[in-house]
């Protein structure tokens, strides 16, 4: 077993991102250690290092989405949700979320474990300055902490093809989920990033039949294509009035069925309102930062009696559901080409500057390359 | 059977109703009669005088919400749901919405009869200057054309005590069916005027834990404690964050389960949003008029994890329910209580302008009197 | 238009079929005039020969499931569900169930249209001794009443490949409707008969992970891999802990999540109820006969905490999505396979015949040729 | 803290009941000890006698309903649900299943929980031979396990009052959650027994409209009468064909829209398709013992496009609900009246026979008296 850990730091907000080396604790029952393959930079990391969230530790070791090797297991067997063991060698993805209580009122009565309050995120609520330290991705290794949900990730499927896993596939499952999305269905997406693009891949795999991807770079959209989108469109070619008329004319005039939000831009949700067909379904997913207000009309809401669905973070059952859809659609959908940009641990500052100007769809750190 | 009917006019938008003289035409078969006890003075018909809806003719006999006695019935026999004869001297109302045409794709594939496109709706879009004219509540007598679904009122219920039906118990049940209400769950509804006193029995009656009511009039909060209201919080005398404390104070911290909005205001909404708990579900029946855009924020929307169902017109069963539901529980309920205001005919100016001033919960016309 | 129509006739029951010639009435508005292409002949048609179902008018033409052209249309324009005009030339099947009434207690209140009493099936509940007696398949023309919703089908729709719609695909496309399939489901289905075929292509393409056929005939279920099967259980070699343990060994130890049973034999369902996992769900929509009865252990179902929905009849939706489902897959499934044999009218008896002794998928008389 | 707790022991299968001595254990972080006030006598423990249930462990201390008093808490707060603490002196039930992991396939993917296999129940699956002993009801004590749900008792439920916890009321919850229980529904329980009872109570309690209890004991029937039954029917008294009329009659003709199941025998299932509307649910959570097969009609079952919906066992959340229920609604039920029979610990064998020959409604056992 290792005993160092090289691991990127945010030192406070707004602050370079430094390299600091770590010593790798003991394993107690339950615990793993993570050689990390891939921590992808998820749009929130960029949040992070401008301190846009509240109750975030600092100096702060970001990475919340994370695939690699299990290096070492503790003094007690772990065992995936299926009962199988996990062994030291396996190519593995975990669960950011961990410490969900189910014993709490949002866990066993409201049914909404999303909205616990025990929960933790690895690299965004843990607090490197506190045992056991290596608690993001962002690092050459991390310590897996008792009851965090690994899976395992089939051989067939790359590091890089499960980049998509991370937060975005989870997201769009869940997303899936709180919609009513079966075979024929019409369906509209707002955005092209990794959120967009795994939501494109599970309309396709349900069976909708037209899958239009809206957003305002045409590379993302391009992708979108190779995503089952069978038509796409550029906001910034486009007026809303337009975008509005070509939904409905590809759909006998009525409009999409159900119109999927997975933008973070808050301007997308008064179009959400507009796009959707009346009696259809509107679910947002992409609101994960406050940017303010923006103008809606809740006689235009109630008149085209709508379902609008909202959905906050993920289950452990939208990860297991992620990496099989992933392992059982790998040969449809080119999860690979996501990754478009890949980094060195030492290139950490780069890979957020990189996110933050929108040039990559998924940029993902390799800590150990 | 009588020879005329008098019917209050509205000749255009803005204009002073007048008193008007109809020849009652023929009865085809399956028409049938209603000599009118009480036509419901609803908001909607305010907005009718002013011209604010698109699409009404005018000159126009408004009034959709009716009950009264069945005089004449066509050389055909006319049947309720139940398959049970409609008779002359039934006490009855019937579904103001007619023509809904079930052949449609949103009655047949979309399952959303509401947004029927051919559908009718008495007062608002029939033409008075064509045949058969009388179709509109404020007249002594109604054409009910064939196929317009009628419903017979128990003898046990007054007509005051059925004025509830009228759109707000329908709209009501609708609102209600659209919401996951069940025995235990924390309500607060928005408005106390008819719909959201209808809203609050419905609350009560399906077993509901808490229920508030939120309005600025005191003596509609009055009433809204008759209904069931356990607790009432008068917006001019509290803060939006005392309404959202206090909610919480009364739900074990955790904020109402369900929050029905009845209030024809768009600041309403975005309050809505704040007043409901997180993973739970806001209603909104009560936009039915354009009132511009409010400002709300997607992020909120969001992490709430929230379902967000808007309901739009009524259906059939919601009408034949609403009856059900005043005769099943009319000693529970002070039913004839929400009628706070009766006028003849030919005050139906004044009917109008009482209605508009919010003096009146409810107000009635009785043509007949 | 044509003068007379030749069509076979069930004079009683078990009596051979005989031809017999109709003078084609006069359409009224509304109606509208078919030249059947291929009319189904269904495992219900056997049944109606042998006098097994209640309250059916001898002499009888038999035939609910048609593919043809519009020869003539009455003295009125008709619609599809969609508002666009159906034409004299047009490629159309009909919903075979007419006169849902939209206006009873089951069609407006409980919401089953199916169980509407007013509703007439062609080829089963009309009477052809009564005006306008063409009202069964197994004719060169049939008679299609108003309100009959006609649906188009399109140019690169073959009728053969049409023939699996019929009450088939309805029926399937009604059972999926009824069941929570999803993406990564695992699914088996009881009988590869055209029902069963049908829920496997819905299966594949909804995306399920693994899909069973169970079926006695080697040849049936050779066509079963076809339409999407990734496993196939021969009842004939297998006993039923064979299937169990097989299915639960392709599950990761738990069982299908939903069992469709298509398959009219009453021992199905008791298997159906051991084959299904822990938690999941039995969909029934193969028992459209009374076989009598059968064993079954209320404990063990409610052991499992299972959902058992049974389905019955179909809606136009279900025939609207029938033939969109067909025409957007067409290049995906081989339905024209479905179609095993093909009858001419004067070889009704055979048909019938060869249906009952199940050597066909799919029989289809075709009237004209 | 006591030193030892007397206890009710079932050595093997139909051995006679014997009292033993245990000692009370040393409380570890996050147990309790429960001073018993009463513990309800299931019918389960009779069949737990009878060694009707595979893998329960013998010498047994029977036991899985109990109510009492927080006698001591080991070296760690606990909290209930709400996070509220619990305290030495608090009245109190418990969840009696523990040990739902909340890790494995069943309670996170299949969000089954009650099918997880970890899961342990006091009184029945408990080994009373390994510590900590003191894990069935029928003790003066019991050792309360880290993890267990606890929940408090409001001072104006009296432990008589709230026997109805226990199993029953949890499965109630559980079963009418399972169904589609909604105001003006026509409800049908078959059973009156404590579960029938608390069905009735809830039935009630969301507004149903005809509730129409069944059963054999005309003394049960009685009191189902004071839980809100409209209607009794006793199936000495009356035929089935009888009771199927009886049931349309008072439902203009359609029959209950959700029949329960709450008897234990096997016969009732196809009783209960029988009597349930077309297009209704059948609700079963009654047969919790095997008592072998039954004949039933799958073409019955199929033609009446039914939902059937079993249900097994019980979560926290059933617990909390029902003790909420219970003190919502004290002044309004006559819950203590269920108990029917107390007895002394001492006279456990005595409890298990009246139990066995149905003559009380409710048995409970006072330890401590």
């Amino acid at each position: 077993m290792p005993k160092t850990s090289r691991a990127a730091v945010i030192p406070e907000p707004n602050a370079p991102v430094e390299i600091r080396e770590f010593e790798i604790p003991e394993l107690k029952p339950g615990a793993a250690l993570l050689k990390v393959a891939n921590a992808g930079v998820c749009g929130t990391d960029v949040h992070l290092w401008h301190g846009k969230l509240a109750g975030v530790p600092y100096p702060l070791i970001p990475g919340h989405e994370m695939v690699g090797t299990v290096e070492a297991i503790g003094p007690k067997k772990i065992r995936n949700v299926d009962g199988h063991e996990i062994k030291v060698g396996d190519r593995v993805t975990i669960h950011d979320v961990t410490k969900t209580c189910y014993s709490c009122w949002f866990c066993l009565i409201a049914k909404a474990p999303t909205k616990c309050p025990n929960r933790e995120v690895y690299g965004i609520t843990m607090d490197s300055t506190k045992w056991p330290h290596l608690i993001g991705a962002y690092s050459e290794y991390v310590y897996v902490t008792p009851g965090t949900h690994v899976i395992q990730i089939p051989d067939h499927v790359s590091f890089d093809g499960a980049g998509a896993v991370g937060c975005a596939m989870p997201t769009a499952v869940h997303t899936v989920i709180r919609s009513p999305l079966k075979w024929g269905s019409n369906v509209a997406i707002q955005g092209a990033g990794p959120v967009g693009l795994m939501l494109l891949a599970l309309a396709k795999i349900n069976g909708a039949s037209t899958i239009t991807s809206i957003d305002m770079e045409s590379h993302r959209l391009k992708l979108a294509e190779k995503f089952g989108a069978t038509h796409t469109l550029n906001i910034r070619e486009t007026s809303l009035k337009e975008r509005h008329d070509f939904l409905r004319e590809i759909t006998n005039g009525h409009g999409p069925d159900i119109v999927y939000e997975a933008t973070g831009n808050a301007l997308a949700v008064p179009e959400g309102v507009e796009l959707v067909r009346e009696g259809g379904t509107y679910t947002i997913c992409g609101q994960y930062t406050d940017s303010g207000t923006v103008e809606m009309n809740p006689h235009l809401m109630n008149r085209k009696h709508l379902d609008i669905r909202t959905v906050w973070g993920s289950e452990t059952t939208h990860v297991y559901q992620a990496v099989r859809t992933i392992a059982d659609n790998y040969d449809e959908f080119p999860f690979e080409d996501v990754v478009t940009h890949k980094f060195l641990l030492d290139q950490t500052q780069e890979a957020l500057e990189t996110q933050e100007r929108h040039e990559s769809v998924k940029a993902v750190i390799s800590p150990n390359d």
